[in-house]
């Protein structure tokens, strides 16, 4: 760990002037569902990467999409990809942030503002890492590409053209994600992979307008048919029996199970965060942790027809809709999804259940054992003393298999997050320690992809 | 019928005074459910009752509920009960009136207003008609007691301590119930009962506060629970299959299955009407009529979870809730519903799942062949000149059970409603033609109901 030493000595004395580099990116609003502050952060990322990154990069874009920025340093046998995206989450409830989200504030050894964690501090971490590492280790001795995305937290709809049309510029040994966290307990945890998404709408009409709730011996109601469908989609035991969904369900390796066996999983946090008495299906240990990461989801995530106000109204409902969300693993993907639904309600007699499809990405996972994800761990371990959490997949989902798989790169992410940093949420933070381990743990990332030894 | 040649020309030479006495009634807002003009209608009432009607009649209260009128006039072997309320609904949704609920407005032959139909309109003209039957007829053939209530549009919440104390002066051989309409082929009605109701709402809680979708692997979703056990409680073929539920449901008599073989009722109209292509199950014709008349009903009135916004949004809801609207026969109840749903529930292992009761009336059925029946239809026939249609029951709700029952009166009801009348709804209607009709028939009835012949 010797050859670190400088390398840790550069970050620690230079921990003020990162975080205020993180604090100028904070403070720029970059709201992509509103289009809010796009082209203004791409020119600083842009600027930012080229300058002190000594990044050769460029913002390019397909299709009138928002800026999206690629570029390419070091020399070596192995290439790493760095995704990253640029852009955060509206910051409503506005009311709920203790200080406003686009003035970052530190209080108590935390770092307050939207975007910190997700995802413009891994971004701005990596960056000063690849600085520090040329500083006081020298030359990189790996490939480094970057791909940082403008609209992510909206859906990412131009990535797939992007990768399509730029993907030679990106094609790498590794990829690392946008984030990781530090689990409940304070352990640095690995992930390799993403769940994917599929949302959907389900919308029935009934009558013409709503009528008196006296009429519902004869006149259908759009309420009890979509109680019907969805009754017909996930048993009570929470096992989804859409026809042949849990058919595509890949079962986990050997390595994965092992893996699994041994996974820490803070059960009784978990109740206790959640205030819930027990889990699905009362399930506990290695069944509940595969549960968690190798199965697919189906979730009523809205629902809603009728009179939903206070007091009682005789009504029956002219309409009646769901929002789904089925979290996926492989290999279901959001068009099969709707297809296998759509059958299977229409082979139940519910033709008249509209399948609406939202936003979809497919899962993404990759092997925990691969040359990314390997050093990621030898990373951590050296970064932080103690041997890191491997995760699978994250449960969430993001665009990685539009990048990854398409391109085939290993993944694994890492990051600067901690169990509450309330990303998508008011108060969104990351702790200033994290943060700086996450540059100490990224140099030393660099150092192990390009196989050398960090002992 | 020469008899009422007599009645009928001194009814349309007051046309115009008789409207105008119930336009100053209806200018005078009365509405329970927010505690408005309840005891300046009473009043007003009172003044009329006793001054022009010739009726000993007293405003009661009980239990600190609103002022009751009672009251006694005429002699004879029978004894008739007139139940009307005087409050009306609120006027709410106000925009979508065409001119304003409580500045009564001639237009086209029809009467505009809140509470022209439901029920100020009857109470009226069940005074000008007892007025023109003293006045052409002579001495009233039969005892007449009258009831109004002034808190039937918010739940007749003292009506029923109201009846234990008062019941001796309303003792009666028949009752005469608020309401009648012309069905949509102008066709006059009678029915002799009401639905029952029991309005109650399902609750569940899931996690401490809504969560990211991801956990819902497992956490446990209140909106699937209680889908799951709404599932339960209604099948797929429209069947209530809550345990024991329609063990309790009193099957039609031979003669109220043959009133229900030669009932009227416009198929084709009721699907144009509510923009549907065929009814429950499918059904049509006997079948159809029987499971509107006599059979319950279980309907989701509202159903709400989660994000009901517009786009998407990623959340496992902490909250589900449904208002369920249940329409009773004999010999169900409300407390009958909610014991036997809570134990349908519990067997099922939906502890979890809450039952708020809230709103409830029993079912009131009544002969269609009574005393008070038979004179209805006979003054309908005499009145309108043509057969009416009698339904056994009407498919809605009002507290017709709390008198009725207890006291043991047979009931039929008929007034001065169409099929459009608007009753809780905007631009409440009546034709100026029905409301003298109802004056025409209701003192054909008092005739008949004290066993006078009417030809």
């Amino acid at each position: 760990m010797s050859g670190f030493a400088d390398f840790d000595a550069f970050v620690r004395t230079r921990e003020r002037e990162y975080i205020d580099e993180l604090k100028v990116l904070i403070r720029q609003p970059t709201i992509s569902a509103q289009g809010i502050g796009i082209p203004e952060t791409a020119r600083i990322i842009l600027d930012r990467t080229k300058k002190r990154g000594g990044i050769a990069a460029e913002a390019l874009t397909v299709d009138g999409g928002p800026p999206t920025i690629v570029g390419e340093t070091g020399r070596g046998e192995r290439t790493l990809l760095i995704y990253n995206h640029y852009d955060v989450q509206p910051p409503d409830p506005l009311d709920e942030w203790e200080t406003p989200p686009f003035e970052p504030t530190e209080r108590d050894g935390y770092l307050y503002g939207r975007g910190v964690s997700d995802n413009k501090g891994n971004l701005m971490a990596r960056l000063q890492a690849i600085e520090a590492y040329r500083a006081t280790i020298g030359e990189l001795p790996l490939r480094i590409r970057v791909l940082y995305e403008g609209e992510e937290e909206s859906g990412s709809a131009h990535l797939a053209a992007f990768v399509a049309r730029h993907g030679e510029r990106l094609r790498a040994d590794g990829c690392i994600w946008e984030a990781g966290y530090k689990d409940a307990a304070g352990r640095p945890t690995i992930s390799c992979g993403l769940k994917g998404i599929a949302y959907l709408e389900l919308r029935v009409r009934g009558a013409n307008k709503d009528a008196h709730s006296s009429l519902a011996t004869i006149v259908p109601n759009p309420a009890w048919r979509l109680v019907w469908a969805l009754a017909t989609m996930k048993s009570e035991s929470d096992e989804i029996t859409i026809d042949g969904f849990m058919d595509a369900v890949r079962q986990p390796t050997t390595a994965e199970r092992a893996l699994l066996e041994r996974l820490p999983f803070d059960e009784q946090g978990m109740l206790r965060i959640h205030g819930i008495k027990r889990f699905v299906r009362g399930l506990e240990g290695y069944e509940l942790r595969k549960k968690h990461f190798f199965e697919p989801t189906c979730t009523i995530c809205g629902i809603v027809s009728g009179y939903t106000g206070a007091g009682s109204k005789t009504v029956l409902p002219a309409v009646a809709s769901a929002k789904i969300d089925f979290r996926l693993v492989p290999d279901l993907t959001p068009d099969k999804v709707t297809t296998l639904l759509r059958a299977h309600l229409d082979r139940r007699g519910f033709e008249d259940v509209e399948v609406v499809p939202g936003h979809g990405e497919p899962p993404s996972r990759w092997p925990t054992d691969s040359v990314t994800a390997k050093a990621a761990v030898d990373a951590c371990q050296s970064a932080y003393g103690t041997a890191p959490v491997v995760y699978p997949l994250l449960a969430g989902s993001g665009p990685m298999a539009q990048v990854c798989d398409t391109l085939g790169i290993p993944v694994a992410g890492f990051g600067s997050g901690n169990a509450a940093s309330a990303n998508h949420a008011p108060n969104e933070n990351i702790a200033i320690a994290d943060y700086v381990d996450h540059i100490r743990a990224f140099g030393r990332f660099l150092h192990a992809f390009a196989g050398r030894a960090l002992a």
